[in-house]
């Protein structure tokens, strides 16, 4: 029989936004290369597990061509201000996608990109203040594949503060709590199902903090990459089936004849 | 029948698509009326306590001016085959809403309206066979309060099929689960929130069927109304809030003799 | 204050361990009659509503006996170092209640007491620091009734901590989490169903702070009671029923000959 | 770094009562060599990756030795009416280790079982009839691994009824709802988290019908065995903490340099 995760190679695309600001000051000294170089550090060493793709905002359909999105197993979002100009036939399509059963990992800021917006229904709308401080995780779901190897606590500083209250619907799982200095609490790693998909939700990592080169923030990330995999999903095709379509047992119950001795008893 | 929440008066506004098509035939024989006149009876011999509004697709704005939804604490909405056609900016004007605090309940075939899919987020496609059969509900959250007075099994006769696989994200809560004699299954009763307003998705209805006049059905939908009145809600506003405007705690965490003091113990 | 579920008169009693060593010193300062005279204070002014009983652990049968339990709608538990020697046989009473319907409210430290570990089925262990610190809390679901008229944040001072990882099932429902300065967070206020009862689990309140004289602490534990309520509970009895028992359609469905009609499609 | 579930080796045991009324007459026709050799075959031809140890109950401590316990990944459980006479310090160990991070998988009446109930907290009790029906599952959660690779629905011919009303905690996860003709449904696959344990409810399996020769129901205990399996799981020790342990996070927060550079923004 098939085992779960046994050496399946998963095609894993990074999005960033990569805005031409962000190629000097301070992103540019934290993140020299852009946010989704230092994202793809998470997967050397497993070259041979992992084939991953790297797309920015500035490319032709975002990046994100149906060449590209037909082909991702796991889409990882990286964005912030700049994110309001995607495409709006592009989110639709990252959406569909979705549903179809490609998982996705939202970062940061991303929690305000339209896809993720989308998905949830709400305004994914969030408190935040832009300063360096710090951040501790908690863990509150021990035993959360996406948080295998994660200590019950870490710090991540710096970090800038996002927090409650976070206008997203009742995560299917919290995973994360996320403390500040200034008074602040947030729901720092969440998952969420739609269609046949996997989101995860992931709170830290700033542009102008090295969070990304952090050694939990990169296991928890690639633990989610592996949690978010579609390949084995059930296959739930045609949602809508006329009776005819139906599978055997219901046409059988609508007989005629079979109605008829139904309604009998 | 008994009223939750009593002395609170609510404004509930009863949306029906209402087409040409069902002022005759088999649709005008089971609701003369029409169904949105049919559910206006569930708050008979409580006019002091709800303030009903009914409106139908065909009117301006599809009956939803600001003026109506403003003023509305719980939607009641039924839709089918015509509900494609309501507005986008009206769909968005109740999401708007719901995300603001409006209790929402979705009837039946509602499940595929504009305003529905939108909150969720997903296809919301399940599937159907449209030939009289009955369905049989289950309780499996017996101290929830949309489920007061509800026996712990009930039939209603006829129905036609909704079954799974249901495409909506993993309700909040799942109340009733619907049996169907040709095989099928479906989560019949679900509640959401979404930003500050909550939502009932319940199955039964079709329009060819007088489930609206079931006495276990009229009760649901009128607990519905009490559980998703807004009256009470929390104001939290001003998602977004600037350094500025943070709360006073950032600086009295950092006080030096409140420190001092910390350190002390 | 604000009352939910107007015009039904609840019994309500307040169970408080009400060690001698309470007697004197800072709890004594604190709460000179107990912490369940405090905690009736709740229910002042609205005395045709509620029915309060006031009972400790050193009276007979811990205060809990039959006639107490049995005529208990809901019951408010604090407990902390002497509740390991309340008896199991009221311990298990008090479940077997909850399972039936009673709704029951731990505050603080009782998240350790025999009857909330036996219903979670966890150790419910946490971590914890014994000084006067302060708490701030934090709205995470604005709609719930238990929240009822309190705003998105608010401190308590002085607090103790109690911090994750709270070793608790995942809750039904999150409402509060709670931030502490020494970088500590926990899931503060937390809902729990088991049978046909609802629990609360509401972490403020250490004995040697005035937590249950504050306004928001007063109003969410006023709410939780009329939440809590099992008035209106189906009933849902003989959880198993032979054959012959079994409702209408399962028996028609066995006949013989019925059978052999069904199975003969 | 880590791979999840790459090329694990798993210690898995499988726990039948196999009373011996089983080793006769209708069972013993359907499980020759008993039920827990038949689940033993689910593993065949994966010998490399688990290591599968079968007990039963009437061996010394029912099978269940704190060197079977604490060498044990993930349990089956499989008991029906002679589960009642598992010894109870037997079943606190059971209970132990799962919180400790063992998997349990609980099999059809062992919703019943000493270790079940007590980690649920409520009766577990449900409605059944004894008698050859079918069932007919149904896919409610498509993207979950414990359904990787089977259909949207399918049917077991001949099984035995089990529905609701089904008296357990709200389940983690809701994988499969179960169909039977006589008009029952039931939630027939659950995950639950205790401690830092997983457990996976499965509810088709009556000792007299073939239902552990199905393919789709061994691929689920398969893919349930690699879902609950602990390897990996964050160690969450010491869940008291005394102040003298606790981080040294509360004296960070407080340098003073930290403070004036967070007043200066």
């Amino acid at each position: 029989m098939k085992i779960l995760n046994y050496g399946i190679i998963m095609n894993v695309t990074i999005w960033n936004e990569y805005h031409p600001s962000s190629k000097s000051g301070r992103v540019y000294k934290t993140y020299p290369d852009g946010i989704h170089v230092a994202l793809n550090q998470i997967f050397e060493g497993n070259e041979e597990l992992y084939n991953v793709t790297l797309v920015t905002q500035d490319e032709p359909e975002n990046g994100l061509t149906d060449l590209v999105l037909n082909g991702t197993d796991v889409l990882i979002w990286w964005g912030h201000i700049w994110q309001d100009n995607v495409l709006s036939s592009v989110a639709d399509k990252v959406c569909k996608r979705v549903l179809d059963g490609m998982g996705a990992i939202f970062l940061n800021s991303a929690y305000g990109s339209k896809p993720f917006v989308k998905l949830m229904g709400t305004s994914c709308k969030a408190k935040w203040r832009e300063t360096d401080e710090k951040e501790r995780l908690w863990v509150v779901d021990p035993s959360h594949p996406i948080l295998s190897g994660i200590p019950e606590t870490f710090i991540i500083e710096p970090e800038t503060m996002i927090g409650e209250v976070f206008d997203i619907p009742t995560p299917d799982e919290l995973l994360l709590l996320g403390w500040f200095p200034g008074g602040e609490v947030i729901r720092a790693g969440c998952t969420f199902k739609r269609g046949r998909g996997k989101i995860f939700y992931f709170q830290p990592g700033h542009e102008t903090c090295p969070t990304y080169y952090n050694k939990n923030v990169k296991q928890i990330i690639l633990n989610a990459v592996a949690w978010a995999n579609p390949v084995g999903t059930v296959a739930v095709e045609n949602y809508i089936t006329h009776e005819k379509d139906m599978p055997a047992e219901p046409v059988e119950v609508v007989k005629k004849s079979k109605l008829k001795s139904f309604f009998r008893r």
